[in-house]
């Protein structure tokens, strides 16, 4: 048996993607729309008020192509407080309008592949604010889920501890090249969904994810022993966008 | 030919995965919901005499994300009592509402890898007990369905059963080591279903089934063997919180 | 080149699962659903002349779970015969009730790995009644496709008759130590839909379904060169059950 | 680099599988339905003039199970010929009772390996014949795409070309077995569907096409390379039979 | 670790797919239909304006076979300008007749593995006429997806350098070889969309798609390290085209 990394885990973490039924919504009379409007307003208000307290983060993001018209990210203390945002979401007249595109549920998640043993990590404020971060005001935003493959002679868990340290580090030291223009964040959701790690990226130039998922695709860890889910990019929207997108 | 382990069977399990077609709930009239809710209640309370009868357990959870939005597990002593459950909530004005998300048909089941043999373990009421599980009420629960690999070199069902039982052995420890946190019972669906088991796990800090999960899956069983299936993961609902979740 | 089996093929098969549209059968009015169940009772009703006449039989069983509802077995003549009596379910106004779920299209095979090259197989009685079985009469049913494997080394076309031979004989008394408790049909499907056989077992104890497909997972045919497809197990209706089943 | 094999083309293909929306049929009046049939006959009799000009044949069988209702096999002179009979089709008052099961693209095609270097084989009116078939008035169709695998030690397109010859001449000499019981279209799809070829199989009795692929499947180009999509099997319809199948 | 191309970007890209709902457009008033074809007809006007001021290309083409019924596909200097396209199309009274069928997300690519390292590449108009392409006036489109292989010994992403190189340049020649027949414009999707690369081929005659692809399957990069996706293939349409198309 090989020995698993030690994790530390933050924030949970939904990330839940809708498609609008443009149909139904452009057949919708002017006073439908604008009570469903308010509704999804005052849906993303609250969020405000989450984040301000430090009990959680949220952003929204228009999806490019078909899979998906836009997706809400949330991360908060509990399953139930992200259970409770789906459900609030269902219930907003807004949500008549939309359908279910795919969601994914995770936990923020950093592995101590490349730390020393901590006295108390959770002491540590950096550690913490990496646990529980507020979702970076960028412009753009990359999902994909991710397993590590076991095929055959190709197969991350059989690996010794050694061998996983010494290639995580290379695979690090990738993406700290883009730091400042690539914001990640990883979340765990072995037990919790159907690949073992979520990747957020975010972005104020959407080519910059092209360009760090290429290059690592080249690294070992990925090269060999990556899996790799859907692929969901989009731009940022505030309440004044999501509406003007709304606009028919 | 490899010797196949030896198992013992309890009670039939059915998974039943709903969706809510929050659409419909919300455009009812609060006639036809309060009838529906009150269906409801009468269909969960129904659980209650058949577990203090000692013939069957059933308990029910929100899900997380899009899959699904709760999940009725019930334990029976045949599968006919399984299809009757599955027909009544049918039936049921609530299921008008709701759209089928996911099931899974399986026997409570304890493989003798790990242990002696038994002048007659039906006579030892450990045994019975746990092959007739009443349900633990804990905050969490964790579903997956696995197969054993068949895989070229790596194929389950090509080793001795002393390899077998050597990795088992391992495997179980890792189980016990989490005693107290996760509760486990696994559940045989060869013949029955999709995959070969079923795992359901509870407990009362969602974390321990991430914990769990990802340090057997360095654990050779998992790591060269196992095949898995989707994720599910969900918070406790009783009569009141489920009928305060479909409040509108 | 290596040797392929040689074959006997009797009756057509159609498997023919459906789900219930539960909602539109609870909607409909008391008249409705006495004109469906009319219509339906008068389908089932035509089985059993044709079983008398020797030309084919049918049978109908539940479907646990939410793969389907029921399932109608049928044996026929030809595949017309198997069409014409799947256009004229499609016809009843019971079917307005009802959604597809899956089909399987195959034929009742003998292959003559474990027997000898008789004169003429045709004119052995025992033989046509295995091509041309009366479906049993037991309580369950359990049904699931299948392929051999051809994957690398793992490839069942690339062997040579005698070792083909020598497993299916290993496999076959398997199946023969089951005699009594769990009756097997084999149907080839190849060039008819996507597996390359059909398996469908019948006993009175459901779990017999479990213990014989996993105690010959370990058989090296199985084990090595075994693919399944979806598993479905369900238990015996009669025009009466069915009638209760749909009681709402 | 492996040489490719140098191919023919003759007409194109499309194979347009439909499913009968059997409750809005039903559901229908007597008016409806006569407009929707005479739609339809007049649909299928405009294929007559195309195949007596020489410009196409065309071909309706209704298919076995639930993947599909019918199949109507088209071999027009374009791509263009081929978009128009489907949106004819499309537009007919009959469509509306249908739904869109599957597709197939392709284009009627003869490989070389079997052949000398020809002069100008479109001077030859045998090759033209088999380019531009008739599609034979056999009772039975059967139809699956294919592809050759490319699977680390089991790639076809590394081998040699005089490997692959010698492979497809023994694959050629079980389809020559079958002369005068299955006739054989192969149509080629790369750059124009998801498989590489796709092959449709008619004859007068249906086990002739478990037969021969069984035997097939046995062959090194099968056993090793070939890879398989879903099979459709089917009976011969005309103007006549498709009526009396939709009498409700 | 290999060492990553270097590639350089130019428009994104949006493959737009749809189906026609053709039950709806039939049942809908000529009035409705006026309407909806004159928004269609604006939607399709902006088209010029963008290109004729550099700022993109659009084209739209008729899809075969059942997977959608035309494919938009557009190039503009953003996501944010796609995303746009895809919103107004859906806001069109035309899009209520249609369904979503498939879209690819991705950005128009030259990777260096064939060029030497230029002074600065985006001085060069040859290579941004290559990046920023006005899409060709050819009567056909070909596009489907595609990733290099991870599998085991056939793993693109631990060859050197030099190995890629070299099977690139083998790779190159066969497309150069279809010059003036075959125009293809390769698009990076890493980060974007589920596959690698996305690959539109242009030509006047159909079978070229077929004959190019097809010799390129035998060459060592597409044999061993190709994972293809999804082939659409379809013919050009223009305002009037499509109009007539839409008759009913």
């Amino acid at each position: 048996m090989s020995e698993a990394a030690s994790t530390l885990e933050g924030w949970y973490a939904l990330h839940d993607f809708r498609s609008i039924n443009w149909s139904a919504w452009r057949s919708a009379d002017e006073e439908a729309r604008a009570v469903a409007l308010d509704d999804l307003q005052e849906f993303l208000q609250e969020w405000t008020s989450v984040e301000e307290a430090g009990k959680g983060s949220s952003a929204v993001y228009t999806i490019i192509g078909q899979k998906a018209d836009f997706v809400m990210m949330h991360l908060r203390e509990s399953l139930e407080d992200l259970n409770a945002l789906e459900n609030a979401f269902n219930k907003t007249t807004f949500a008549r309008f939309t359908t279910k595109a795919y969601s994914y549920v995770s936990v923020v998640e950093l592995s101590n592949y490349l730390a020393g043993k901590d006295a108390d990590p959770m002491q540590n404020p950096e550690i913490v604010a990496r646990l529980k971060p507020i979702l970076p005001k960028r412009q753009y935003i990359c999902f994909y889920p991710m397993n590590k493959k076991r095929e055959l002679s190709d197969n991350w868990y059989m690996l010794s501890m050694d061998e996983r340290k010494a290639m995580m580090r290379s695979h690090g030291l990738i993406g700290r090249s883009y730091a400042g223009k690539v914001k990640q964040i990883i979340t765990g959701s072995v037990g919790f969904d159907d690949w073992e790690w979520g990747v957020t990226l975010f972005a104020d130039d959407a080519l910059q994810f092209k360009k760090l998922v290429y290059e690592m695709r080249f690294d070992e860890v990925s090269a060999r022993y990556g899996e790799f889910g859907s692929f969901y990019v989009g731009s940022q929207l505030n309440p004044e966008s999501f509406e003007s997108m709304l606009k028919v």
